[in-house]
């Protein structure tokens, strides 16, 4: 698709996966996909769908030198740095300025990085049925997951009325709804299985130039004016300018500034497989499980085993075994020079120990 | 001590300090005592109590190969090697027969690589007493640890009439006690408290050349003729008539072979802490603890942190962190390529684990 653009962000630190995630290995640079980083299985699923050099990422500093790492060969020319941590919609703003530079009618997919979603076909489907949509350069796309269990760490798109017969189905959105209650989590996904009514947020989006433009202006206009300043700078090849507008920018994601402000916003009902891959415990729905239960995302070389030892998560990377005898349902880390044991239902607080290790002044193993 | 000479014996594995100990790194060459190898701690105890030509290490050709990383500069010829692992009295014979052959009168004490004993003073001293017992030629002597809790994993020594006045005390034996059940171990520690009847076998011992040569003789004509055939082939310069002699030798234990049946075995009451360092539980009782009861074996710039974690035992070796985060009564273990999580109440059957190791074709970890 010729005037299409695909935006990867990447500006996560995902400290929910420490020790495996540090400062210069966010969570998106993890071999989380089979084996390889996930933003690499993100700029792969593009493939035949974008051209290679209308792919952007946008990331931090920090990551961006890390970069070559994990992605050798992509061209530095096609990373967006963005100068400090705002949320998502100074990136936005950002990324939609540079592309808007080389063509002001550009359609453009924003793409997290650190997403699982399978299988590529249906991804890309999706994601033709999105371009679709926004070619009518007013309308805003977002991609809704069918809920497969109450999930209160995501948030949901409520259909409205159905768009056409085109297939994968779009529904015009009736509402965004934030992460909910338990409760409420579970009548959502009720109503997803009675109506299809609710689905989760992706947080993949496909507009125009003009439609995201407009959005912002109409939700958040100083956005609209970061924006601006933002393509005014570029057109003067003023790093600097870019620079100051973005810092400049509301610290706000795209979803409360302008999707949720949007007047037209259309969701793709996606059949795809999609997990945002949160923290360890997720690896139990995406990764081998041997017959006992033990989810384990082994990469470079690292080996397990077990004995008597039932439902545990174990990550290792690098030549290292690691072995297991009568416990269960842990998750034991082992990566570079940090070994980390936690319970499973403790992991999603993992957050706590890294502020310990950071109080306890370790800000080196992280 | 100028007719003082020691044997350290350095042949056993410690598959119970798996990943830790491996085939030619075992236990008494982990750092276990205070930071320093065992069998160095072993060897630094007897420095001013045994001039060091007089020191030998008797050991596998395995470990005799890996010796010198770890005792740099010990003299090579004054290390035996057993050419198989055939338990402690084929040891004792061999040593035997070499250091008969620089003095035939020599007193010689028998002494594990692998425990851990402090403060050296006291360890001198009881050792002393040992020396001028066995001065008589014909006494054969042990020492006897206080027992401080009713352990089923050692031996005992039944205490019979005191020598004489003289401190440390030292007792005839009235009978070894192998390894008892939990009620009768709790006997035993009952009646030392009440009697002081009950000591544990330390394993160390202290006899004179004639005396251990008669004792062999009486006890197991077999090992007798052994070691008459090893000193016989040392004259000699033989080393591979010496090899075939101690091949021939009765597999079994000095215990057994000897102890139990010589006529003259005293016991000095040894006033030390002594540890047999058995399986990484042992940790609580020699390792520094932190406020919430974890217990830390840490070598070579390993760390440890933990968060609402309690009454675990870490072993670590190595530029590496291991972090605990809610986590309670675990063994975590994390030396070079490997890394193992087990109960602490399953860590004495760590034997299973590596068993199941060798089993699942990873020699390659053992």
């Amino acid at each position: 698709m010729h005037d299409l653009h695909a935006v990867i962000m990447a500006g996560g630190s995902g400290t929910r996966f420490w020790p495996a995630s540090r400062a210069a290995r966010p969570k998106q640079f993890l071999p989380l996909s089979g084996g390889r980083p996930l933003i690499r299985a993100t700029l792969e699923r593009l493939q035949g769908l974008v051209p290679e050099g209308q792919v952007w990422i946008a990331t931090n500093p920090v990551q961006a030198r890390a970069l070559p790492g994990v992605l050798p060969g992509f061209p530095s020319s096609q990373v967006l740095v963005e100068p400090e941590a705002r949320d998502t919609a100074p990136c936005v703003a950002l990324a939609t300025a540079a592309i808007a530079a080389r063509n002001p009618r550009a359609t453009i997919a924003m793409l997290p990085a650190d997403h699982v979603v399978a299988p590529v076909e249906a991804f890309q489907r999706m994601l033709r049925r999105g371009v679709a949509i926004a070619a009518d350069q007013t309308s805003l796309v977002t991609f809704g997951i069918e809920p497969t269990f109450p999930a209160t760490g995501y948030g949901y798109v409520e259909c409205g009325e159905l768009l056409d017969a085109v297939e994968p189905r779009a529904h015009s959105v009736r509402r965004f709804r934030e992460k909910p209650d338990r409760a409420t989590a579970a009548q959502f996904v009720a109503q997803f299985i009675s109506q299809g009514t609710f689905l989760w947020n992706s947080g993949i989006f496909v507009w125009s130039v003009p439609a995201i433009l407009a959005a912002m202006q109409l939700g958040n206009p100083d956005l609209g004016l970061a924006a601006e300043a933002m393509s005014e700078a570029m057109r003067r090849g003023d790093a600097a300018a870019v620079d100051a507008a973005f810092r400049r920018a509301p610290k706000i994601s795209i979803d409360y500034a302008v999707m949720e402000k949007a007047q037209k916003v259309a969701v793709v009902r996606a059949g795809v497989q999609w997990d945002d891959v949160g923290s360890f415990p997720a690896l139990e729905r995406i990764a081998p499980k041997d017959p006992a239960g033990n989810a384990t995302s082994l990469a470079d070389g690292a080996s397990f085993l077990q004995l008597q030892s039932r439902a545990n998560i174990v990550y290792a990377e690098g030549r290292r075994t690691v072995a297991l005898f009568g416990v269960d349902n842990l998750v034991v880390v082992a990566v570079g020079d940090a070994v980390l044991v936690c319970p499973k239902e403790q992991a999603n607080e993992l957050k706590a120990l890294v502020e310990y290790v950071r109080a306890a002044g370790r800000s080196d193993l992280l």
